[in-house]
């Protein structure tokens, strides 16, 4: 497959979401009458957490590997993540057989090294800097030549994160709105291209922490905004758009809404204790965006995209809170 | 409908499966590749955690309810239950728009406590012990006519469960084994008769806890054995058989695994990091069972109910282990 060189179009969507197929599940949309309840409209959440690796980054790093030449592909994938992404190139690396390089910041969770490792990869640690990030990666990449997968600011990437909210509009095609969470913005911007090429006349919404609120103020600003702090619980939000991210949030989405930190919590739990299933602090994020302002919700038909489910059960938020 | 009296037959558990349907949800199937390559064989994972009330209670609550005479149904229903049972039959009650009763042991956790009333119960204190239970549930019945469903030993009630096997064989008509946890073999009966009927060929096992293994004895005795002690994790597996459920399993069901403490935490664990879903410790006991001793399970097909997700997020037993 060629790699993609300007904003994916609906054939490259597609083009995609077959060709990763086999590096991918197809996940549930789950519904819950409790929320519902609570939203005072429908929400249909298109479950991530249960994707391969435990989240959707699987998707776009499944698309990307897949489009590396491959007569230069055996010399391997490489990045920087500390992440589900990390994992994510890991088992792409391995479906081909190629070697993987993560470089990980040396006080990235134990679970996250262990289970990157698990799938084969190679880790380079690294001071816990972007700056220190580049560099080691520049090293690896210098001494394997193996090939960068950037986890949101790249075309192929942001093709393969489309791919779950085309599932989720296969399976709900009467959405009126359809929500993601923003970080560095690959989601967001996949999910915003699906819903603009399948479901036109949906609202695409993203949310993101108060606290890292860069993509709400750079939408507004029309530049790539920083985070003065990054202590959010959403630990998936803390890094800031890309170039390719930012114009594509910028045609397409519409609003970006914003959740506070008890909120986040506090919704967290909510998903837990109703549907049962385990999801990430910034999966919560949407929902607790629309439970905090919920008027703008009532009577339509929500789709929000649950991004992932790695947490660490040693370390859960929810006895801090009453 | 009828009340059931005698072993439910094939026409009974299909009635009821119809009867009931209003009143539960038909919950997914899921599978993990990596729960099927520690096993060395297929394991299909009936989800009763996200059935309504988040346990396969109400379903036996929903097929007793049902067969209540409608003439005296708006009397009201009544049981004593410190768990699932309780927020099932009160659901139930609502369903019909009839009281229900339900006692509660003074120290049952106040989560659970509040869910029944959720449902718009009315609670019944009484000392934790069975006496007291019995004592205060015959004052109700007696103030008030109320129907007694009672949790386990119950025909109607053990149809109901066995629908959760029912709809686990029509996804998955090639199993090999079906397995569910015993307590008091409300389920297991149920999940026997339906296996019985509807796949003569697979084999049906229950699971318990090593600390509360009366069912395994009480099957080998051919008599209701009792605990020494009840301090499992697993605390809706710490009741003992009743004259019908234990009839029933002699019947059908071909062995009754036990599963160590340790394990069950360790399961549950498992199941809550890979699957991300929430399980109880109940849940966790066949598995458990199984990947202690894998070997009759190489190659096979087997599913397994998980009974429920109803946990108290703040008392975790994972930080407890490495």
């Amino acid at each position: 497959m060629e790699p993609i060189r300007r904003i994916p179009q609906p054939d490259d969507l597609l083009a995609t979401q077959k060709a990763i197929a086999p590096l991918i599940q197809r996940t549930p949309v789950l519904t819950c009458k409790y929320i519902d309840n609570r939203v005072g409209g429908q929400v249909y959440f298109k479950c991530e957490n249960f994707q391969k690796v435990g989240a959707f980054k699987m998707r776009g790093a499944a698309s990307a590997a897949l489009r590396v030449p491959e007569e230069i592909r055996s010399r391997g994938l490489a990045t920087h993540s500390s992440g589900n992404h990390a994992q994510a190139v890991a088992r792409a690396a391995r479906f081909f057989g190629i070697p993987a390089y993560i470089v990980m910041p040396e006080n990235a969770p134990r679970i996250k090294v262990e289970a990157t490792r698990d799938y084969g990869a190679t880790i380079r640690f690294c001071q816990p800097n972007q700056a220190s990030r580049e560099e080691e990666l520049e090293k690896v990449l210098a001494s394997t030549g193996a090939h960068f997968i950037h986890p949101y600011n790249h075309y192929d990437v942001i093709a393969g994160q489309a791919t779950a909210a085309m599932e989720l509009l296969e399976e709900c095609p009467f959405l009126d709105l359809v929500m993601a969470p923003v970080g560095g913005g690959g989601l967001l911007s996949g999910t915003a291209l699906a819903t603009h090429y399948f479901r036109k006349d949906a609202q695409i919404i993203g949310a993101e922490p108060k606290r890292v609120d860069d993509a709400a103020r750079s939408l507004r600003s029309g530049k790539i905004e920083v985070n003065e702090r990054t202590d959010t619980i959403a630990d998936g939000l803390r890094t800031t758009l890309g170039e390719l991210t930012l114009e594509i949030l910028r045609k397409y989405v519409s609003e970006i809404l914003t959740a506070e930190e008890t909120g986040i919590v506090n919704t967290m739990r909510l998903i837990w204790e109703r549907m049962k299933i385990i999801v990430e602090p910034s999966c919560a994020v949407p929902l607790a965006a629309v439970l905090a302002y919920p008027a703008p919700f009532r009577g339509k038909k929500t789709g929000i995209i649950l991004t992932g489910g790695n947490v660490d059960l040693e370390t859960l938020p929810f006895s801090h809170l009453v």
